[in-house]
């Protein structure tokens, strides 16, 4: 499989399920519905875990423009392929999405309150304050992608440019590592630690046609974008400062 | 062990837990009562895992008409056994949630709501609209079949037509698969996923003397075999698309 | 590490958590007051991780009298080294709910309801009926020595009468099976599927000098001895009857 | 990386995340406010988890005092490396707890009861008994190091001084145990089971400049530091006493 296509299905399933289990849990009428933090961060968790089992062993399975970035700066990733690997991201976090509201559209019909319809694809904070909100997107991001360098281990896989990432084996530590992140981490902004995780879903929330949606809150998505970068590169400054 | 033995052996373990959890859950008087939607999710995922590590080495640990379906698409398995496989999961599906029933008899008789005691047995949509419960069970059996394509590994393993699917070591990841379906992709029909373990049991809903029952409901019965079986082709034709 | 000492262990460590967590849900004042089914099942299973963790490498981490009989009746060990590791197990049950005693006491003597207090210790059918109530534990125990067995391998590991059992690597699927044993078959007996589980804690019930305690319900003592039997010698039988 | 560097940052990110999580359950406003044991337990589990990952191959990933002490006990690490390796692990704990408290600074700010804001940094005991609360805390560590010591091995791995402990094997099961300590023993005292994780953050809890805090209870605060390190020499004695 195609290194691309690769990223393109492994985030379109971390969105299909992302997605899902948020209106899941927040619509009226699912049987998920009231399941609360422990079913969401759960349900995150191991869809990265899908991701990875699928996309690892072709693409390295970023799935995240900020593990892709992260893993570029210390010399993991080739950068010529990140331009790539991002746009495929994206494209994959569109899908999945879309798709998970092609699913649960019924229920997308019975909320009346425009903000829960949009919560399902895109984060919000709880408190709206810029620099916090930044800051947790930064630290969340931060213990996400230092886990990631760490799990991929100490040298550079390979010389050739090859995509480097986590292979299969790295599924099930990097769905714990989600897991806490979105538990302890995710109390503020919702964790979207993921650039393409929220831009592609709020741009399919603004597209898609879907009943009574209110505003997609351009206003807030460029924190989810500058948070998880900020995040990526202090991890992979500390990595590179302390050694490996 | 018999291959055929470890299908019937595996699927009716699979079906005894996860007829159990519904029971558990949803019947008065019973421990579990109410225990919700991450007790049920967790259970059907470990028991998917409980029958992989018992008919994973004999039969591959299909337990599931579309896997079995889904794999020899991709010509990773005999179509010539696949019969011999689905009816061993049916009747394996049958035995195991007739032997819950045994188990729960009692809770059953304490609840007067006839449609609760169907949910113990098989699927039910949230919302009644038939082209979306399709596309619902299309989806989630979809990421299954997909994360199993993957997670069997790209190449046939066995040339000389020995059944091949999960050995004891696809156990975990199944049954992580299965959770997140379950969490992410349940909330509109419950997440059949698998013809074998709604039919097998609705079946038995029908014979079993089980007091104040109402309707097996026959008309809802063909979405979650329809639905799946266009999963696991979706999931074939794609994984044989992009390569692996 | 000697092997009957290993057993004493182990399963000591599995009762003082074990009895810890009920304690913790059901007693008043805790930290995890109301914890409920996720909670208690989630902690047995993970109890059963760290006996197996502590005493696999020495004594197969059988803990339960069940696994004993079940692997002796099929071969798997030694039918000389059964009663000493019974003993074993009921010694290390008895001290570990003692220990977990000594830690909650204050909390024991908040509650005023005797059958709460004695909840900790061991285990009490939701319906009060004899067969109904073998049956549940026979099939709860059915299913995890299934698995045990196919867990330990398909042949005789060691032809000089060591101990055969769970090494450290059978740790992680043994507790996910006892989990989903609790989740769906536990809903009507409270899953004891171990005499020594049962028996050893009631008995430091009787003994220990619990502020206004009850009775300690020996007429329902003899069902989760006979049950747990009952169900491995099926399993044992099953696994002989189709090869392995 | 420098052992004591790993140290630091492996408690560092423990502490983040713990921290961080009984701010996201018990702080108002917060998307996991209300999240319960179960939500608590797991995160802390997770964050010994990803510090296990990131410093495991480099200093063991002890993270705890008593982890150091107990493994030193036994002849499993340098005791001349101890005193370095413990104020790295409260340099970390400080600097972790702090990071968790800049990123909930507006959700402190909007609690009113200064206990609650304490309880995001330190423990607390449900029911005020020194010595209740002491056994409480050594036996929840002898749980921990006495597993800890089987999951390291039954041999001192390197001869040459070389910092020995948890490598990144160690995550899963250390994570494992760690969860069912606090569902099972963590009712009484809230489980610190490690001085520098109460110790650290209590006195960054007396320095930081948070809204409306009260007392730090340094009346309580050696209880979590004796009671760790007795259940630590506990459990060293039994793993020298049975031998191994």
């Amino acid at each position: 499989m195609n290194p691309y296509i690769a990223e393109l299905i492994g985030t379109g399933v971390l969105l299909l399920l992302g997605t899902g289990v948020v209106a899941n849990v927040l619509l009226p009428g699912t049987k998920g519905n009231g399941g609360g933090l422990m079913v969401i961060t759960t349900a995150w968790a191991l869809a990265v875990f899908c991701g990875v089992v699928i996309a690892g062993p072709y693409s390295g399975a970023h799935l995240n423009p900020a593990v892709t970035i992260g893993l570029a700066a210390v010399g993991k990733f080739d950068w010529g392929m990140a331009p790539g690997y991002i746009i495929a991201q994206l494209a994959g976090a569109m899908l999945g999405s879309g798709l998970a509201w092609l699913m649960y559209r019924h229920h997308f019909d019975l909320e009346e309150n425009p903000e829960l319809k949009r919560a399902s694809f895109c984060t919000d904070p709880a408190i709206r304050n810029f620099p916090t909100s930044v800051i947790s997107e930064a630290l969340g991001t931060f213990v996400l992608i230092l886990a990631v360098l760490y799990i991929t281990g100490a040298k550079i896989e390979d010389e050739q440019g090859t995509p480097i990432g986590l292979g299969s084996v790295g599924a099930l530590p990097v769905a714990f590592v989600v897991w806490v992140i979105g538990l302890a981490l995710g109390g503020t902004t919702g964790y979207a630690i993921n650039p393409a995780r929220d831009f592609g879903p709020r741009l399919m929330h603004q597209l898609l046609p879907i009943q009574g949606k209110g505003s997609s809150d351009w206003g807030y998505s460029w924190v989810p974008i500058l948070g998880p970068l900020l995040g990526a590169l202090l991890a992979a400054g500390l990595y590179k400062a302390v050694g490996f």
